[in-house]
């Protein structure tokens, strides 16, 4: 234990036994032998440890030991690439859960090198406090967890950074923690409010029935015993910049803020909509960016992450408060952030994964849930993790939690997607999903850049008729109904027609994708 | 109004003022347009209207009105085979939600004569008063709600029988409720646990945190002014004799108890387990028998549907305590339990199933869910509604609802079923479901005849070993196991080997049992 505290540092640590834990990665080597179990703080790229696993990549990497320390990785969701995704590049990984992002890692899950499982995030750190990843380890425990702290209080807890993920479940079921104190960010005291998990029959009830609720503490209380040392850290989390909204995404806007404003007209939501949860990439900014735009205000939001243009819709005085598990906003966006910290610390909430996707308070709010797929079928199943039934992308994240549990569980998807040979080689709307994340007993609405299907209510035949004519493609919209058509024929004459499929020639869009380079060389 | 109240009657009409409203069926009538919206009240086949149900199928019968006049119908789960299904066979259900049993409706589905959707037994109520259902209607409501009850209170409120199921929401979405005072059954009075439905942003927790619980009235709340009619009935709920164990589900019991014990042993379940959700079946009852004849005791249930096994249950003491929302009895259980009445009355609490089938009291309490499906994959995705993607059997019901949420998500099935021409023809294990109703971020545990496969914490290659080795049957072993192994080869080799599938063959054993009579026959 050699390092020496810097002043920042002592700012940040204000209990003194702790400072004693100081020390330099290489001091922690010994704690991470070959097939440990490990946790890491972090969610969508934010708030994840920086020090250790540079450190440790650098020494597989500087000693020849790629394939020869390899990890079972738990993360609430996805860290940093930089970390993650350079310890996959260097076979560092051997299990990894529940949710990731970056080209090494989905190149080793996908290549058979990497045992990856999604979970839902909502109950990945339940089963982890249940034991059921670590039942096969004689300690029952993660070796241990590293967490990025903003701030360590008098009384040992820690204030997290800008997410808290499933950190308290990690930091519950690790034998050993490390904490990284990254003095490069502002401490995030006040922003965060921390529960545990109680296991049952002891657990009990989470008492939030408005999005502004606070149920438990400032910061994560830990067992400074099992804490081996402190690093500080000087690295920020490597965000990317946003991704702008294009046309497309904006006419699915539109149809959405349509949409909202006949289910107010219709008594079936309030003027000032129910708590807002959107997803990650364009069609969601797109969506925000519209709700900006429009009359809609004192709006809520209870979602999974926070990104900028939430702090648009809190600077136009639309948005009255947000909460989620990460605030995940571009490098422009934390400036923004910290430069105007008072004016937005008394208007924003972070909770673990769990209770931010807890289905209980999901379904208790009537959250508006939106969410975007690989691909959605005629009868409103959805594929949100797997390409060609096969391939992991990043994995199931909180879709699910929030699709299955929202009072409107939306998925809004552009019509299609260009292949390597046809910009719209890639039908989004096909005859059936070659996975199945979502079910077609959790959507009420579909929507592409082409229109709107609201789905409630109809039997299976009529919800094939209603997604086909308002969402799918032109060029697909005529191919799909052909499709529907013959399905419709055959099954009704045998008698099983409640979902009409061609059972043994569903996929053949998929397979003209990829023997002739587009889905529009189907023939049924 | 021409109806005279019997003596038996009046001991069960509380409210004087209800009695005025004493009437017979065919005054009613002119209550039923072609078209209407009706619900029922009833679940999984007890609990359900019978007098006026059956004077509509008279009705149409003797005037030959087939066809002219045809309804929307809600009701919780099933009802009687002797009303609804009757009613499918006089072609009187233009529209069904959301679970049925009985041929001549299942005909009428998947013939396309009755638009039927299935949802989430939890989730249909709450729909249902967030006007869902009724959208298209200028009144936004139920035309007509008939529910049966065993007593009508002094303040006009209705004590339910058998079961609660959907009644609370029916007659708080209905513009006219027609009540059926059964007088052939004792009354219920204080064996419900009653709870009304609040829209968002109003919604409360559910403040139960043991079984025996309660949150609610002891009856339902009526607007006596809506009530346009009661009339007696005398018909007992037509159920069936319960199915017995065979030898096959009697393993499979007995690898799940072993199951339990294990986990006992290794501290992941207390020694009187958790609370038991169990569906229907005969596997279902193997597994409560099993319990019966093992060293578990003081068990708590909280489930769908109480059956006879319970009883037993009850009688040797291992059974503290038990809540669903419906009793569904064999005739001679309902004889046993009217008999002890006294022994089983402080034992068991009936609930609306938007309780009972509550992701957030399942999650809460960790409930050990088992239900059994049409067919599960070796990714362990299950199908629980559609035969070859298409052919609806009952309905979802309740089993996403537990699988989803409960600590130990089980899925029972035999390894295999008969197919016309092999006892073995159809194989419960395949490599992907051709409908998937629960998906494979659902399921812990598979379990056949053959053996259990444990699969937390796997990825879908190491799930897919593991339920091919422990639960196929010997004759689909290495059927199976041939195609995992061509699908991993091509997959891995292609880079998208998360979870391999031959896509355009994945439906293949499927294709062999239409074509050659059973699922062996496959060639990959």
């Amino acid at each position: 234990m050699s390092a020496i505290a810097s002043a920042a540092l002592k700012a940040r640590v204000k209990r003194p036994s702790m400072l004693k834990k100081l020390c330099s990665p290489e001091d922690l080597l010994h704690h991470f032998p070959n097939g440990s179990y490990l946790g890491w703080s972090g969610f969508t790229g934010v708030g994840y440890p920086k020090k250790i696993p540079t450190f440790l990549a650098d020494h597989v990497e500087q000693n020849n030991l790629q394939g020869k320390l390899r990890y079972s990785l738990f993360v609430g969701a996805s860290s940093g690439a930089e970390t993650e995704n350079r310890w996959a590049g260097l076979d560092m990984i051997e299990r990894r859960s529940p949710h990731q992002v970056g080209k090494n890692i989905a190149k080793g899950i996908n290549d058979g090198s990497i045992n990856f499982f999604d979970k839902h995030l909502s109950m990945f750190p339940v089963d982890l406090v249940y034991g059921y990843y670590t039942k096969d380890k004689p300690s029952g425990k993660l070796d241990v967890a590293i967490v990025e702290a903003s701030e360590i209080k008098e009384d040992g807890s820690i204030v997290p950074g800008a997410s808290v993920g499933a950190t308290p479940e990690l930091i519950q079921m690790a034998d050993k923690i490390i904490i990284e104190v990254n003095t490069s960010l502002p401490s995030f005291d006040g922003l965060h409010d921390i529960t545990m998990t109680d296991l049952p029959p002891r657990r009990k009830p989470y008492l939030i029935t408005q999005v502004e609720d606070r149920i438990g503490t400032n910061s994560i209380p830990i067992d400074t015993e099992k804490v081996v040392g402190i690093v500080e850290s000087d690295y920020q989390d490597q965000t990317s910049p946003n991704t702008p909204a294009d046309e497309g995404s904006q006419r699915i806007a539109s149809h959405l803020i349509e949409f909202f404003e006949h289910e107010v007209k219709h008594g079936r939501l309030p003027a000032n909509l129910l708590p807002l949860q959107s997803g990650i990439g364009n069609i969601a900014n797109a969506v925000i960016g519209g709700l900006d735009n429009s009359n809609f205000k004192n709006l809520k939001v209870w979602t999974e992450v926070i990104q900028d243009t939430f702090l648009d819709l809190f600077d136009s005085g639309r948005l009255d408060f947000a909460t989620a598990t990460s605030v995940r906003f571009s490098p422009d966006g934390f400036k923004r952030f910290y430069a105007n910290w008072e004016s937005y610390k008394d208007k924003l909430l972070l909770r673990s994964q769990q209770v931010s996707n807890s289905p209980e308070i999901i379904r208790r709010l009537g959250v508006i849930g939106m969410n975007t797929p690989v691909e959605v079928d005629i009868y409103a199943h959805a594929n949100s993790t797997c390409v060609m039934g096969s391939r992991m992308l990043n994995g199931l994240g909180g879709s699910a939690d929030f699709l299955r549990n929202s009072k409107y569980s939306i998925m809004h998807t552009p019509s299609t997607r260009p292949s390597k040979t046809d910009p719209h080689g890639v039908s989004c709307i096909v005859p059936m999903c070659t996975h199945v994340d979502q079910t077609e007993h959790d959507l009420d609405v579909v929507v592409t850049e082409v229109g709107l299907a609201d789905v409630r209510g109809l039997s299976p035949r009529e919800r094939a008729r209603v997604i086909i004519d308002n969402c799918a493609h032109e060029v697909y919209r005529p191919i799909l109904k052909e499709y529907y058509e013959k399905a419709e024929f055959e099954c009704l004459r045998k008698g099983m027609g409640h979902e009409p499929h061609l059972l043994f020639n569903t996929f053949d869009m998929h397979k003209a994708l990829l023997e002739k380079g587009s889905m529009r060389e189907v023939k049924w």
